[in-house]
């Protein structure tokens, strides 16, 4: 049924690889199937003026697409001058994410920055930031730790993402660029490795959906994140 | 247990006043307790280019506050150069909720353009956008019909939206200012008069929520929606 | 002879609604006949860097139409990313007045913004602005007074504003929109209590205008301007 | 009594250079004192979008100071990004009051751009900036009737300006900075050759200035702009 | 001597790998020792508008760098909302050297544009993007020569590009980021496959070079050229 | 054979005149013929944030040209908003260039802006900017020196610019706008009083360029830049 063959709630292929580039705290390219993310971690000392003397850190998130990531080539935001309201959004939806993984208290007055470029996109690039973000971020901490900068590890929940939907009206799991401009209904979730909700978010693309619809994306969606949780373990375990 | 001793399930009063400015095609004061929005509708021939020739109309959205519809003066985003992040994201949902009010092939090649501008906010001023914007729109659309400009009236659902969380535990409907800035859990359900969901944004804040609390959070918004349904139907046939 | 049927010397009715939205320290809705302007005041503590450590206070205006406020929509100035020229002018015009009303030492080192905005124009928003703009100033600094933040009550005199103008070779008095579209001069007069001139600024739209043309401007605009003055007192002093 | 030594009704010395510099179509120094101001008038086909097919043609203005054209370096606004208040509000009084000198229907589908870039600035800017402008404006519609691409001269009047003020009590004529920055009253006014009014711009600085003062202002602006305009005529015919 | 312990007219290794994402007309990843970018050509049927109507093609070049590319992040300029000086220099040069290698002419009416992104930095990042970027061209064209839109090839010359610069006194061949950023001179030089100059840019740092330093530096450069040369050759056919 | 009637190896009559401006520390007003450019130099205590601390000084140059210095009008930056790739080009080249000129240590902590501001155009703009300003900047530095803010000239070299191009297959001095635009190859080249080079910037713009034609450029060029800094002594010592 669905254009890559794949079962309604089987995963795309996919791949975390860690120190991707050289320079930053935590970098990241992560891959699944044909979309492909660079997520990297920048960690200073300090937060932002609104945090100034509070004892906490902060977590922030940019977002960006490479101009020929996509089928026709998109402008770009630096020469346009401005990021465009889906950039927006997708940032503060990975901020926001990720925030929600450490403990800003524990890890004291640092910044982390997340950088999320995708180089190549076929659908899930938001969730796809969330996941390999969430990776270069316990990286970038792991330094803080081991340099003893903070003294005990801030992370207080492993955060995973992935997109569900509604095609041909099935639930289906992790939808590609076809699935994505042909789905009925379409929603991200977050959930931290406790199987809490860290956040949902889902639109009716066409016709509204129903509650039943709703348990069924819920349900594929706890059973792709299960394995991303387990993906995103063995490559942080390995080092 | 609520800081405005209402009920879990108990909206706040809820007002729509329609013509309430008189050069816009729909024009919609709503007050959500002491949220208060003007939305207006402006109906123009003509669709933006990427439309052109598809034989169909859009419906766009735009949002703003005045700087001090809140406790203390925002920056007036006119004077900055920019709206922010969180200006675009609204835009982005008012419009999205409101295209899935209409059937855009019926619209023929018309733009609609809600205005929604927050002149004094109290929790809640997407979603009262959401519910007020319907109305504008309704109202335009109306006119539409009236002048023949188009044959049949291309409104296929009605639409509105609500603000639901989990405050001290519990689920509660239609957060004011207080539960908002203290809930654990911040989600807003835009439905249809038939009972489907166009869109759930949940967002945990603090703890991660689980599935009875999304049930939990559901079962209030629907009969919140069912409510303000009729708030809708009856502001409508009031002329 | 005028198309609403007023005498020329003849102010539309003028409302002034104190206490108009609630977070603001002054808060005021303006109504000359179909323009509505909300004035708000913004008192913060501290100057401008440029006043930085003078012993003296500021104060400031920033003015914005709701796009639907007019007969056609314009432009969203904070989606374009600029305000455009005549929004610039009328800001400085009213931040300029409004220092006049106010001895900016007594002020102390405050900094009061005063935010026009213009929910429905037909004609004379900006002397409606700065009308309506004093008397939120008043309510502002009489709270900046009680609070016992600065000794003495800092305004000097009381400001009002109107528009006048040259419409079918007649001096008229307060020009809505049909007027002031086809008036041959226009003139704007901000006049103090005293009977002093503030600020004049009158242009010629067709043929150019002579003394005598001058002379009966101003004598129907010291006319209004003392209807106003009084309207502004009984606002005042009704709490 | 005045800094400089001059009679309250005496002028600075103006001097009027046509042909300033090559690629033009009118290209004008103006002096009036150590105040010096470039005004280019181009003369292009057509007009702007909001003008096509209404048989007419516009006229408009843009104003600049070079960076270090005053006492202390400005930022140069190409790289600020924007246009200051001060700036936008000048060239809109230029292009204003440059439009009264012309008949647009007259002018055919031609624009008229009139450059104002002060390269020295010892007060009047704007009003040196007009009185140039209208003999760069000239010059370039010479050639256009030369060229018989109009049959008829559009100029329709003569148009000067200058600025008058209230300094130590009097009214005095032609205000450089030193009387500028410390003037009561500062009123620009802009005339043309039958005498009558095309703008006046009063703004008191300090005390509000009553009936007389104005009327002495007005005395001595007439004065002046009487003989700019002998001048103005003069370098016109001196080809 | 070097940093790097190679010989002074040694380049650091170079791999060319194309197709490196999917959706692009041509697609390169080019890796200078650690240096690392993502050279993509789009082609698009058209011409900017200042070329409608000439007959020929066009071709443009952008250029970025990730944020965290870089030993510290640099600001995304798509947040910032603009490219900062240094961006805009190297995109203008890549754009002039590879319109260089191609007859715009035979090129039809066809717009290519080359995005050049760092995604990890090491010195010599904008001779990289020329050299990466010409494979991409070429593999762009190729495809447009395939599809039968143009009858011939309309690649003139082969382009490539090397920065050399004086270290330590004497020229060096191909500098990374400890030696640029110690160089007293640092050259690009860009040449075609026939031997001639497309473009020299050599930049004092510190002591000013002479005509014997600028004839070492060129004839390192010119090795270096010809082997780069001779390595995109081996990339092209090597499908 | 030069449009001009000039041998290939004559600079165009080279004027410059100091204290061109009243407010500047340095004013210069430079013409290559007609192309005509006012530098100013303007000093302040302090220096950028990234210099801080750091116990030198700075230098940094700032480059536009009047709308209408030009055959046809150019958009004026300031009003769009935004300096074009060209502007910033040449003005990182002129900072550049002026900073081989001075010892920033001796400077002490002082900021020197040099602004290029071209009210004619006709080749060579970029060129006369760093001549002039050259000039501008030994003024300014002078009377930090008999002001006795710093303890010795700190300037090192004497910095001089000029365009050569191979023009008919000829190496030609000099550039004027006709020959700019249909030159082969075009050159900027800075030097030093002391022969040695500060950037050289070749352009092919048709056909490559060979060693022998850069050779016979650079021939010319060191020619003219002689004569051009004899001719700065002059002017610096004409006081």
């Amino acid at each position: 049924m669905r254009p890559s063959g794949r079962a309604t709630d089987q995963l795309r292929e996919l791949k975390i690889t860690r120190n991707f580039t050289k320079h930053a705290e935590g970098s990241v390219l992560i891959e699944c199937g044909d979309t492909k993310v660079i997520c990297t971690a920048t960690l200073v000392p300090g937060v932002p003026r609104f945090l100034k003397g509070k004892g906490q850190g902060w977590i922030t998130a940019e977002y960006g697409m490479l101009p020929r990531s996509t089928g026709s080539r998109m402008d770009r935001e630096a020469a346009r001058g401005k990021q465009n309201g889906r950039t927006v959004e997708i940032q503060r939806l990975i901020g926001r994410s990720l925030r929600a993984a450490v403990d800003l208290k524990k890890l004291g007055e640092h910044t982390l920055t997340i950088d999320c470029d995708v180089i190549q996109a076929d659908g899930g690039t938001r969730t796809a930031s969330i996941t390999g973000g969430f990776v270069a971020l316990a990286d970038a901490v792991r330094k803080l730790v081991e340099m003893k900068k903070i003294k005990e590890n801030p992370i207080v929940s492993q955060i995973a993402a992935i997109s569900v939907g509604i095609y041909k009206g099935e639930p289906v799991l992790d939808l590609d660029y076809p699935e994505d401009s042909n789905a009925e209904t379409d929603m991200n979730v977050i959930m931290n490795d406790k199987g809490g909700f860290i956040e949902i978010q889902g639109t009716a693309e066409g016709a509204a959906f129903d509650d039943e619809q709703m348990m069924g994306m819920l349900k594929v969606a706890r059973k792709g994140i299960n394995e991303i949780l387990e993906l995103q373990r063995k490559a942080l375990f390995d080092a």
